[in-house]
């Protein structure tokens, strides 16, 4: 950093899509603000500060201001080494991304959010939980190698969303997807949760930001 | 490339999130094999020999396979330098296509794909077109700067993304969505359009692919 300033990230008091990129920076000891903003804060200033009308945004030394969760990631990745410079490797963890947040994140489980007629959404809930999900979780289990990470033998951005996002769906939040039952019936999942819990830096941050929510005990 | 074979994208044979892709490389004067799978035949095979049972998917000249289009995007945005290596380039490039390809793309009118009820999907529809797109394709205008190009004063992959996503919904293809009016209601993003329509390698794409469809004429 070439500032005294370290890098400010403003979202919720909550994890969402702002909880990969504090992982990213905890667990790489990169020294940032955690901003916390009140929903009725935001709800009765907003836009503040965001660039889109949105957060997460980040607030660089410089006093640049930049927005997009995705976006954010993959700069905090680049300062991190947590996305390769490799352009194959970049390409292997960037379709691990795109998988993780367009796919499972945004498209199925997002997705289910917005439907309004209650039967509907239990009817999707149901096929998510029973059918898409399962498919979905096997077809990236058989490309995770036995590192204990999704690619490459070493943590990267991408093992942070689907970390994140295996503890959203298994916090019971989600009506009608049961995460933990889905994590605990893949051995490989399983590994993964436990591992990613066990690094020194994301659990820290678990035990000081989280404590009693996360890590998520699947064998309970 | 290290071999012979050229790059080969598969997809349908309609432009969707593949289109970005094929005019990155067309731009770029990168060879490659645009194969086009009829959707027949997709229905009767799938998932063939995608990654992930989805297409678009890349075959590199090393007979390797990498789904996700956005992942694909950005590698080929490296092989041909439409995605920057500086790090704070590269940061402003993401949030642009975070935003075109997430939240204009998939979160508003992806989204209203799924909406079941006819009446609830017009009343969507509506409110995207009056209310929705204006306001955020004006955010988008404002971090617009004089280049006729999204950002850096060069042509980017988050100008093809805007590219795309402006000529689909503007063909007429999204009920209720009057892209062109969009468009034509706003001068900068007028003047982007027929610069990015004019670019040697996006003319010519154009005149062999997209004869009669791309570029629209949005004064007419």
């Amino acid at each position: 950093m070439s500032s005294t300033q370290p890098l400010k990230l403003t979202y919720f008091g909550i994890q969402g899509p702002a909880e990969a990129i504090r992982l990213a920076l905890a667990v790489s000891k990169t020294p940032f603000t955690d901003e916390l903003i009140p929903g009725t804060e935001w709800k009765a200033n907003k836009p503040m500060n965001s660039p889109w009308g949105q957060l997460p945004y980040l607030t660089l030394p410089s006093g640049e201001v930049y927005g997009q969760s995705d976006a954010i990631l993959r700069y905090v990745g680049r300062l991190t080494g947590l996305l390769p410079t490799d352009i194959i490797e970049e390409f292997k963890v960037n379709e691990l991304v795109g998988f993780i947040q367009q796919d499972l994140r945004d498209r199925k489980v997002g997705r289910s959010m917005s439907i309004k007629d209650p039967a509907e959404k239990a009817a999707y809930r149901a096929e998510l939980n029973d059918d898409v999900l399962p498919k979905m979780l096997d077809s990236l289990v058989e490309k995770m190698d036995e590192s204990g990470f999704l690619c490459l033998g070493h943590l990267t951005i991408a093992d942070l969303c689907l970390y994140t996002f295996l503890n959203w769906i298994s916090m019971g939040v989600v009506d009608g997807v049961d995460g933990k039952a889905l994590v605990l019936g893949r051995p490989k999942l399983l590994g993964f949760m436990e591992n990613l819990s066990g690094l020194e830096g994301v659990k820290e941050w678990n035990e000081e930001q989280r404590k009693g929510k996360i890590p998520i005990d699947f064998r309970a």
